[in-house]
C-alpha cells in the first residue's frame, strides 16, 4: 500500500467542499494531495487560510491548471460551482486523469437535459459534451459500485438526492411502494449553500428560523426522478421541497409514500431495507421508532434511516439523516476514490463521533 | 369602554404559555389580569420572576382556587399541561366564569376520543365530564367566531393544527383538494415542548441538530383529522409529522395535497384562499413564489400562507408560517377572548414587527 | 400632535438599519415616512421587499437625492456605510434639513481623529468638513438630551459605545472608579456587522462558534475613550474586545474597573447609578444578583444593568445588555428624533415584549 | 502493547463526560471499556441509548459498585457530579484502583476550603478525605505531568480553569505579568452545564440570547486562585466573569493581564509562550492577529491561543478556545489515563476535524 500513493488533485480547495476533501485526505495513507487549487484562493497558503486543518508540507494554492494536474496527479476531485467543472473536465480526461465530479454538470445522462434544468449555467457555459454525460457514471457508492470501478468519470449525487435515493431505491425499484404520490420534505442546514457570501445565507438571516424554498422547481427533484425512473424502469413525478434550517451541517429528508401491499409492517420493511444494504456498514437502518437527530450522523459519513408504517392506510414515510457535506458530498465523493483505487469503500471514513 | 374593564385570570401563568398571556394583558386597556396562578410559582412575586415583564402592581402568583377566580374575574384563560385543566374547568363553568382553555382538554367533542389519545393523562384525572367536551366550542378564530360568541367554554386549538387547518379548510371544506393523501410536515421551535425542563429540549440536545419525533402518532394527527372531517363532513385520514428545529418560537407547516380540478393554477387557488379569509387581516396570503420564513411572524399573531400548484400532475403546496406561542396559542386565546368580550377580533393583537 | 406631523426621510432603508428605522416610524403618529432611499435598492418596491413590514402607501426605495430630501422632509435619518454619509450630510445641512446619522461620520469632535481611525474610508472620501464635526453633537440621548435638542447635526453612537457609555458614565464622571485599567468585553450579535453579505457573516462561519476579533484596535475603542475623556476631563486608555456570537440581535458588555473607595458596596453603586438615570425608564438597573440575559431586551428600545463589587479587593463588574440594532442604533435615533421634534423622549418606543 | 490492554471503569456513562469517555476509549486499542456504570440509566443498555456511539459488545450500565469495578478494572474514570465522587474514591483507592476524577472533589490541596466553595454538597457528603485531598494531583497536563504519572488519585481541572490556567501559567510561573488585577472573562457553551435538565439550560431558555451568570462568586474562580497561586507562590486574586453563550460545545476565555515590562510586544509574549509548550502539540499559539473561533477547537483534544500587547500601555489579552467536554473535560482525563499508562500523552487523541 506505502507503495502505490494515488496522487490526488482538489480544484475548489476553499470552498466547503474542497475543505473536506482536504480534512478526509491528508492524514489518508492511500492518497497524496499533490495538487490543490482554487479560483479565489489561488496564490495564498493552505495552512495561513487554514490554521486549524494543517497540511504538513505547507502548500500553496494554485491556479486551476489541467497541465499541472495531469502531469503531478492520478485523479482529480472537482469541487467547483455548476457549470465550470465542464470547462476542464473533458480536457482531464482526455489526458487520462479520472476525475470525480461533485457538481451537477454530469448527473444527468442527457445534456440536453442539464441545459434545461441547469439554463442560468448553459447561458454561460456553452457546453457540447454530450458523450461525457453519457458516459459518466452517477456516485451513489452503495448503488452503483460496480460501475464506478470501471468509470473514467465519476458524477457525485447531490446531497438532497444522495438523502432521499437510498430509502427509496430498495421500494421503487422492487415495486413495494406506488411510484405515484411519493413526497419529500427536506430539511438542510446552511453549508449546503456554499462558502460565497450571498444575503439569504447570513446568520441574521437564516439563523432563528426557518423557511422552504424553490417550491416545486428545485432543481434536485429532476435529479431525484431521473435516478429514480432509471432504476425502475418507469417515469416518476414526484414532489420535493427543500428547507433552510438554522444549523451548519446536516440534512433530514422526510419521504412518504404508499405501499402497494398495505399488509406490509414497519417490521417488513426495516427487514426489506436491511437485507438491501446488509454489506454497508455505514447505511444504519434504526429499530422501530428510534428516529435520529442529523447531529448523530454529523461530521461522520453515515446516513441512519428510521421507517414507519400507518397500519390504518398503509402509508409509509422514512426519515433519513446525513452530514451534507460528507455523506451528502465530500464524503461520498472519497467512497468513490476508493472504489476506483481498488480500495474498501469506506476505507478512511469512519470517525470518532461524538455528542452532543 | 373604560368603564368596563373586563377582569382576567391567567392560570398556569410561569409556563410560555402563561408568560405570553401576561405581555398581552398587562397593558391591554380591555383587561385587567386581575388574579395569577401557577403551581410550581406559587408564592412567588411576578416582577421577580420576569423583571422584563412588569405589571404595574406587583402581583403574588396564587394557588390555583376556583373560589378566588370566580370572585375576582369573568374569564378565567387556563394554561396548564393536559388534563389538569379537566380539574377546575367544570366548577368554573358552573360558578358563570367563562373558561378559555389553552390545552387539549376540550378539543375533542368525544371525550372518550380524549380518553384513548390522551390514555397518560386519563390513567391521572379521572373524567367523566362528556357533556362539557360537547358544549365546548373549538376555538379557531377565524373559522369559529360566531359560536365562539356565544360559548362558555373555547378550547383553542393545538399550534400543529392552527398552522394546519387554515390553509386546508377553504380547499376541503369546498371540495377542491382530495381528502385522501393530504401530508402535512411540521416544523416547531423548541418553546412548543414548554418550559418545564426536560432533556430533549435541552439547548446541548435539541441545538445544532434537526430531528423527527412520534412518527405515525402524534396526537395532534387526530386532532387535524377531527376538525377538517367536521368541515368537509367526511372521515379525513391523513400523515401529519412533527419536526424540532433549533429555533425558540416559531412552526413552519408544509402541506401537500392534490387538487381535483388539476386545471387549477397556483393564481386560482391564491385568490380563493384570499376571498376566504379576506376578512381578517393577520391571515396574510402571499405572492406567488414569496415563500415566509417564520421570522416574519416572530413575535406577531399574523399566519404567512404560500402556495404553489405543479402543473404537471395537479399537486399542491402549502407553506404555513406562525408564532407558535403567539397564533399558535396565546395570541390566539386573545382573540378568542377578544370574540366572547364584543371586541374587534384582532384588537390589542398588532405588533410592531422587526426584522432580523 | 395630528397637525404638524413632521416629514423624515429614511436613507440607506434596506439595511438592517434602514428596516428598523421604517418599522419604528410606519406606525408612529408624530412622524411620516416621506421619503426612501439606498443605494442597492433603488427603484424597488418596499413591500416587494418587505411584505412583513408593510408601510401602507407602497413606497418606492429611491436614489438619494439631496434636493428630493429637502423637499420632501424635515429631517433626513442617515443609515449608511461609513464615508458615505459624510458626502451629503454637508448639503443636507446647508439646505436647513435637520441630520440624524448612525454612521461614524460624525462621532469624533476632530475630523483629523476620524482619518486616523477610519483610514480605509478616508481614502476614498476625502472629507474637509472639519467644521461639521465640531458642529455634531453625539446623540446619547439621556446623557446629551440638552445639546441634541439644539442641534442641526446628530451623531448617534455605536452599538459597542452606548452599552459600555451608559455604565460607566455615572461612575467616570463622578470619580468613583480609577481611570486606568477600565475593561470591556463585549459580545455582540451578527446583525451588527450588516446586512451586505461577507464571508464570516455567513450562518455556516458564525454558526455554533463565538470568536474574538479586532484585538486592542477596534474603532470603537477610540469613540468610548473620546467620550468618556470628553466627560470626566481626563485622558482615558482603556481596553475594549468584542466578540461575534451566534445571535441575531443583542448586545451584552461585561465592564470591568477598580473603585477608588473600596468600601463602597454593591448596593451603594446600584442606587448611584439608579439617581442617576431616575427620569430615564428605559434605562433599567437590576437587583443585585439578577443577571440580565440579552434576550430581556430584544425587540426593545432598554437597556439593562447590573452590578457586583468584589469585597475582597473594590473591583466592580457591571452586565449591560441591549439590543444593538435598537437603543444600540435605530431606537436610539428615534429617541434623538423625538428630542429634537419636542416630543418625550421614549415617546413610540415602548414595545410588547415576549419571552422567550 | 496489545498484551497489556489496561481495564477501564466509566462512572457516570450517560452524562456528558461519561458519553465522551465511551467515544474517546471504545475503538482505543491500548484500552478496555469493562465496566459502565450511572446511576440514572443503571440497568439500561448502552447501545439502545446511543445507537449512534455503538459499543461492540452490547453492555449494560451498571449500578455503581466499588467492588465490580475493582474485580474488572485497573482504572476508574469518575464523571459523577460533585460530592458523589468522594463516596466512592477513598474505597477505590484502598482496593489499589487509580482513580481519575473529573468532579470537583479533590481539586482542592485542602478539603476545607472545598467544603467552604462546595459548601452545599458539603451539607450533603459529609466528608473528612482529608489525606486524599493532599495526596490528589491536579491533573493539568501539560504542566503536571510528572506529578501524575506517579499519583493514584488525579484530579481533572473544570474547563474554565483548563482554558485560563494554560494560557497564564507561563506568565505568572516566570513574573512576566502582574499577579494583580487580572481578569478572565469566559463564554461557554450549554453542554458545561451537564445533561441533567434544567430550566435555564432548555433551547427555549438559553437559545438566541447570552448571559453572565455567578458574577464574582462561580465556584471556578478559587480554583483558578488556587492554581495559579500554588505555581507563582504568591496569593492571588483575579475577576472570572462565565458567560452562557448558544452553542452546544466550546469555550472561549478572553484574559487580560498587564506585563511587568511594558517595553515587550506580542512578538516577545508569543515566543515565550510557544517555548513553553514546545512539547506540546496540542496547545496551539497562533499568529500575531490570527485569531481561533471555538469552531476551530469544536471535538478535538486541542486548545488554541492567540495574544496581543497594546503598546499604548503594556496591557495584555489573551485568547483561548478549547471543546470545554474534550480538553476541558473527559480528553484532559484521557490524557492522564495515557501518562499513568506510560502511553504518549496524546495517543488517541488525534481527531480528523472537519470544518465548518
Amino acid at each position: 500500500m506505502a507503495v502505490k500513493k494515488m496522487n490526488v488533485a482538489i480544484v475548489g480547495a476553499s470552498g466547503y467542499g474542497g475543505i473536506q476533501l482536504v480534512s478526509l485526505l491528508r492524514n489518508n495513507p492511500n492518497y497524496k494531495i499533490n495538487y490543490l487549487a482554487g479560483n479565489k484562493s489561488a496564490g495564498l497558503k493552505w495552512n495561513l487560510l487554514f490554521p486549524f486543518i494543517k497540511l504538513t508540507n505547507d502548500q500553496i494554492i494554485q491556479e486551476i491548471n489541467t497541465n499541472a494536474i495531469s502531469d503531478k496527479c492520478d485523479v482529480a476531485l472537482l469541487s467547483l460551482p455548476n457549470g465550470i467543472s465542464s470547462t476542464i473536465t473533458p480536457e482531464l480526461i482526455s489526458k487520462g486523469i479520472k476525475v470525480i465530479d461533485l457538481s451537477a454538470d454530469y448527473r444527468y445522462k442527457s445534456l440536453d437535459k442539464w441545459k434545461e434544468v441547469y439554463s442560468l449555467e448553459d447561458k454561460i457555459y456553452k457546453r457540447n459534451d454530450y458523450d461525457l454525460c453519457l458516459q459518466s457514471v452517477y456516485g451513489l457508492s452503495e448503488i452503483n459500485f460496480k460501475e464506478i470501478k470501471e468509470a473514467n468519470l465519476i458524477s457525485c449525487p447531490g446531497c438532497y438526492p444522495t438523502s432521499s435515493l437510498i430509502p427509496l431505491i430498495p421500494f421503487v425499484s422492487q415495486g413495494i411502494i406506488e411510484n405515484e404520490g411519493i413526497i419529500i420534505d427536506s430539511k438542510s442546514g446552511t453549508s449546503g449553500g456554499g462558502r460565497d457570501p450571498k444575503q439569504n445565507l447570513l446568520f441574521s438571516e437564516s439563523g432563528e428560523g426557518i423557511s422552504a424554498y424553490n417550491l416545486i422547481n428545485h432543481r434536485h427533484t429532476s435529479e431525484i426522478e431521473e435516478n429514480l425512473g432509471l432504476i425502475c424502469g418507469n417515469k416518476i413525478q414526484l414532489a420535493f421541497t427543500p428547507h433552510l434550517v438554522p444549523i451548519v451541517r446536516g440534512m433530514l429528508s422526510s419521504i412518504y409514500g404508499r405501499l402497494k401491499d398495505p399488509g406490509l409492517t414497519s417490521a417488513d420493511c426495516k427487514i426489506l431495507l436491511e437485507n438491501y444494504y446488509r454489506k454497508f456498514s455505514n447505511i444504519k437502518i434504526l429499530q422501530e421508532d428510534i428516529i435520529p437527530s442529523t447531529k448523530w450522523a454529523k461530521y461522520t459519513n453515515d446516513i441512519y434511516i428510521s421507517l414507519k408504517v400507518d397500519k390504518r392506510n398503509g402509508r409509509i414515510i422514512f426519515i433519513s439523516v446525513l452530514d451534507n457535506l460528507l455523506k451528502g458530498q465530500a464524503g461520498q465523493a472519497i467512497q468513490n476514490l476508493n472504489i476506483i483505487s481498488g480500495i474498501s469503500m469506506n476505507d478512511g471514513l469512519n470517525f470518532t463521533s461524538f455528542y452532543p
